[in-house]
């Protein structure tokens, strides 16, 4: 069994954590550096972060997610979103491959021809890939973080017009998923939930 | 730098890939048993995969993808799903923690009673929800194939209703996205695409 598959294995989603632990900012910085790297829908990068350690602000969204006790005692409460116009950045995400040579001029005007034809005035699109593309992102963050030492916990019981409220969101940002990040209590855990056989969720064709 | 490290940094998205490599069904069997374990809201476990290897669905399934030959080359593409309905399962998913006495009977009742209350006749947003979580699945189902030596691409190009028809899918059922897999041809890989920093995608608070 490799050192991988013992790290998939060994991240729980954690239900308690140990009250009063910092978290230290370069240690994030650093989970996100390789959290970047995750894929997204033409490289748009959809994926934000609000890391909220702050003791009132993360009351706040603690009380948008209907009083959650594992916000109160988690080191930070980091907001995931996705962003409805991450397209628009096209030109500035691609540039580079051009001036590099890696991409000629007719491939880049196709790709951000290609991007604009995608996303331009299709509201649906445009929030289903800020939710899709934001998901991709935050699970190889989990498993980032899990690797160095931290645990998480994914959650989706949020109001997120509170959360709205409590951050001042601009409209384009759609909250994604919460996610409550520190050490877990380890006194406190319960097994694993059941998880279905692969057959009752893979078909092969 | 941990071997996890060196794993998110290998993982690049496969534009083209080795023609005529078949996949194992039961590497395949390996990586989703593996995969099975990533979070999802409730433990509903929205994610539902099909594995195609057949050539001629696999070409089907290419035309939706509006012609893309990276399926054509790829060992399998792999349809992600998202069901709708996943939150109508929770007493099959719970009731085992329940008889183990890992979970009282007030716990569970509360815990059915909350899942009815989040998905229950809210259509959109059990369509976030089948979204959200079999992109969570997807990412870690990656990062498992990128492990066992399978290199992998996620696709959004495609014609929803093009794939329901080739595999007739029930309603229940968003196509989240299509992951073609095999063996990348190391000799036309490109530059990574740029990333953006980390300050312009985290907000520290």
């Amino acid at each position: 069994m490799s050192t991988f598959s013992e790290l998939v294995q060994s991240r729980r989603s954690a239900m308690n954590f140990v009250e009063g632990v910092k978290i230290p900012q370069n240690e994030l910085e650093e989970m996100f550096s390789l959290a970047r790297l995750a894929p997204s829908a033409f490289n748009l990068q959809h994926a934000h972060y609000k890391v909220i350690s702050d003791d009132t602000v993360k009351e706040e969204i603690r009380k948008g997610a209907y009083g959650q006790y594992k916000i109160h005692t988690a080191s930070a409460v980091i907001v995931v979103l996705g962003d409805k116009n991450a397209y628009q950045q096209a030109p500035e995400i691609y540039s580079g491959l051009k001036m590099l040579g890696a991409m000629s001029e007719e491939d880049y005007d196709r790709t951000i021809q290609s991007i604009n034809d995608s996303y331009t005035g299709k509201d649906a699109f445009q929030r289903d890939e800020a939710i899709r593309n934001a998901s991709l992102s935050a699970m190889q963050f989990m498993l980032i973080a899990k690797d160095k030492g931290w645990d998480t916990c994914p959650m989706i019981g949020f109001d997120p017009e509170a959360v709205n409220a409590t951050l001042g969101l601009s409209d384009n940002f759609v909250p994604v998923m919460l996610i409550t990040i520190g050490k877990d209590n380890k006194h406190k855990i319960r097994p694993r939930g059941y998880r279905k056989p692969v057959n009752e969720f893979v078909e092969f064709i």
